[in-house]
């Protein structure tokens, strides 16, 4: 059995990260982390595990942490887990970090962005970006993994592989995307209030997201060359989800059958990501619970734009499901292990 | 492996049981039966079920079914499973039966309340109700299961333990109820469109819903003496989950410890039933996507009343769940495979 | 034009206020008073009054405000209202109390339920309960009125008028109600969070809510003898409404004509009370946003008993509408002005 | 007073209609024309109207409607207005109409996108399109005037202003759409029920959906040459709203300044329109109920686009609102009579 550590359990997606674990087989949850809960039962917190989940939380102390679990999963605010890194810890454990610590490469655009100096700016360069689909390879060798950003996965799933073919031109991308609530986490906030959200959408964060430079540096991979886009991230009133509709000039000459056969040639047998093809529309509701994500495409003749859209479980795909994933490959274990839960609906 | 069959495949229960029994290790699923949507394939109704279940929908034909299925699940509408029952089907396969066809013991209570005739009173003798956790032995031999109603499951595990040690005065009990919307269907009526229900809660068929009399049906058992109630439904705006908040006086003498062994003693050792104690109130959304009955109680020594209340996913534990439980009972199996999946939140 | 100010202008309640005032022809807002955001914009703080209600907050002197206006409007929490009450303010003014300081006439009754001390106990005999179809020629002149609970005001009127002429046993009466998310107000609590409060519903102060002992005061007037009650309040995923069923046995020999014309004869010629019918059900969706409160119930032969069924807006009719119906009725305006919008739907 | 008729009364639009018309001061209906409802008294079918508006619904005959009222409003299928239309009708009354019949000045598009054949193509070039703050002087005089529709209205809202400049490159914008789902009508169909909306977002008719021929007809205007867009609405699970975010390179040396001057010339004195300025999210819940248009930008210097953002609510600016906005104007009345009703919220 993997012994696992969770900072951060009593969060949305370290809650969701206790259910994934809880549910597969290979894995024991050691400590429940928790900075707001500590020496209350986890059961207490979240109803959903009584009689499940009745162990106690403990503090965030990761060197203690590294002596007793094999693997641990950061779903901490920004800054936490780098604050904690070091050489003994990753010695010790393997360790998966949900927050946004390690996704960027160039320490200067993580402190532009997200406004604190990052503190172990030394484990940055071995972090590996735990996007599976494209990066499985370096993955299972790593000791340091930085988990993708919900909005991030969902943006680069659709995007990438129409970047890496060439088919579009990566300065017109423009990425709207729509997210449920519990992606803004379980803190007390008045915008957050059900009255507040309920019947209601807006854009925020517009040309200033976080998740901006993420998935800028991925497409910047993809397309051997910078990539700058437009991001703008929108809060929907439900609970779980993410839509991502995104924009993009295709170049001169490319077909639908280029973009079909993109599509197909970078997922083909990938069991995780769903290809509905063209014309067709994903929906939240059809990956719910699960760790899909679903991808559908238009193309619009009177344009010559493609129209790429992704589906997603935001604290699935999007953050527990994929660090499970990333999990498994690290540890050498069937990558679908406990993620085979298929979508609940309605 | 158990082969399945599902008739009404592709209604909201039909297509819950289609997820849990894809997840059943024991269970293939060789009939996906639809009334409206034969030679369609079932992932195209479901979008959930994309590449999962891509099996094409064939006709309602009991028959035929019955030589190719160790057990058939009908999730159809009220009469059309009775129609199709006769001897040779029981004599080839179990048949578990979601609909009210054979809850009640009394036909003409049945046709009373249910308004039409019914075709095979025959088989009513000897249908089993299938409250698991009540009637597990009776479970065990049969042939041709009754799975009970949602709202009655919810409405008889809060109720029956106190009404079997007679702690309460059944002439006293009302039972006030509250539905999200899956229970009322996938059928296209204006009143379940979602500008209709959201923001919205109303009473429906106050005094005269059809699960009244199943609920009374087997409260009469456990006090050995007849028992009318007051039962009233309530649609709201939510997905799955049932909440019943029940009320009674409690007999002269009876204490909060003869409460709390009544129900400690009724429920001892189930796996699916979760007594939260005196005091808690239980909430739907703890057990969403579950099998499990949550149930609290407080007593209210200024009026002499106890309030019982439970909550359970109407999809599963008030319909699909309980049947696949049903089934590992009358197979032999571990009555929770398949149904270990632990409640979603958020 | 009458000068109103209101302390506690940015909760939900005085929000709900400020925008039927701006809206009633004969009143001007001279005071937004706050607790939270003293000198913030109130467009900056609820954005619909953007360009409408510039308006800078003002702290919370009911002294100096008394200087000002003709009424006084309070929507603050308890005990507040009471801290500032004295001889000269409401020498100077009408006070309109949306809290429930002065709803109680037994002041340790008060304490006990509300857990906080009276300081100013001696208003509570000239206070008078605002429940305007009741008791309209008390509150007429006076000077310091109590404006009901939302739950209260639902729950009286469903159930004022039996307990009244005698059709109902008063020692059987049991009120299960409903509410949306609003009655919560808009503090910052991870309880009111839209991940959970959405796909849910719960009881909640099970016999213990403070609403009890309004009702029971109420009711205790209108049968002449002590009524003690169940009242239990529920919350419901909407964010306006609330909803009522009460229930309560006929006494010997009571017909539905006799329940009928108790309703008619106590509501005729109300503007504020739409009374359905019996066998009809109200529903929140047709009241919301109006001070409509909709009645109607279902008598169980089977039981004997009658199902009191009534909706109305928890922040119009159950908070800020019937706050305004009052001071209509102490001004001596038509008792409708302001409060003429139709209810909104969808 | 003004006698208005409403064919399709009974349709969301239409009764909003109906609840904005009982609350204009110059206004009596005289006719609840439906197809579906003949004989049934709208308070019937909407609750909410109850006591308030018992009419009788009557058929859909145009020319004795034309008889009676001073204007008819149509909120009827595309195509069904256009079959009515006559000289005789016109020559007796104005016909505002909600349908998208004659909003497209180039019939042939009008059958391509509609797939339909238009019966009276010789009314449209008479036909004012009706979008109050742009063609008001138009609109005074007409007599068949066509009433935009709800995304179009909104996105023309937010784009036109700097299209109109010169400020952005006409050939850059793209749309993308997110509504409430009370756009989609009362018609009883799978996809619209609760079940099937709440908890989830998708986009639908993607490059191909009929309001992009409307927007971009009037862009083009503006332009003063063909603009070619693409238009992506989504379906949000709410009930009332829309909420634009329109994307668009800026030209080569425009400013913030230029962007902000553009909207303020444009809009200047318009009470329905709100400029939240630069930097500001509109949302769809501060206008929830009323007639206003909420608009915001932001200039991302890393792109050089401009992100123009509006919202609205779709019953009313989107349809009823705008429609009696457009009658106020036909019958030289104050513009906002009747409309001036505010935002609700929550």
């Amino acid at each position: 059995m993997i012994k696992a550590g969770i900072l951060g359990s009593t969060g949305y997606a370290g809650a969701e990260l206790v259910r994934l674990l809880l549910g597969h087989k290979d894995v024991e949850i050691v400590w429940y982390g928790s900075k707001s809960y500590v020496d209350q039962a986890f059961a207490g917190i979240y109803g959903n595990f009584f009689r499940i989940a009745e162990n106690i939380c403990k503090g965030e102390d990761m060197d203690a942490l590294a002596e007793e679990a094999d693997v641990i999963f950061t779903a901490t605010p920004q800054g936490y887990c780098a604050s904690l890194m070091n050489e003994s810890v990753l010695s010790k454990v393997k360790v998966i970090d949900l927050s946004a610590d390690f996704r960027l490469k160039d320490v200067s655009v993580y402190e532009q962005w997200y406004k604190i100096m990052h503190p172990t700016p030394q484990y940055i360069g071995e972090a590996v970006y735990g996007l599976c689909e494209l990066f499985r390879e370096d993955i299972r060798g790593c000791r340091l993994l930085a988990n993708p950003g919900c909005y991030t996965t969902c943006s680069i799933l659709a995007t990438y592989p129409l970047v890496k073919a060439g088919l579009i031109d990566p300065s017109t991308i423009i990425i709207d995307a729509k997210s449920g609530t519990s992606g803004a986490g379980r803190g007390a906030k008045v915008g957050n209030l059900f009255c507040e959200v309920n019947e209601n959408i807006k854009a925020y964060g517009v040309a200033s997201h976080r998740h901006t430079p993420e998935i800028e540096e991925q497409l910047t991979k993809a397309a051997g060359a910078p990539v700058v886009i437009n991001f703008t991230p929108h809060l929907v009133p439900m609970q779980r989800g993410i839509l991502v509709t995104a924009y993009a000039s295709l170049c001169p000459g490319v077909t639908a059958e280029d973009v079909a056969n993109a599509y197909h040639a970078q997922y083909e047998g990938e069991f995780f990501i769903r290809l509905l093809g063209e014309g067709k529309c994903p929906e939240t509701r059809w990956v719910e619970g699960s760790n899909f994500t679903d991808i559908g495409w238009v193309i619009d003749p009177r344009t010559n734009r493609v129209i790429m859209m992704s589906a997603l479980d935001n604290l699935v795909k999007g953050a527990a499901g994929q660090a499970v994933q990333n999990m498994n490959i690290m540890f050498g274990l069937d990558e679908a292990e406990g993620l085979r839960a298929l979508p609940m609906f309605p």
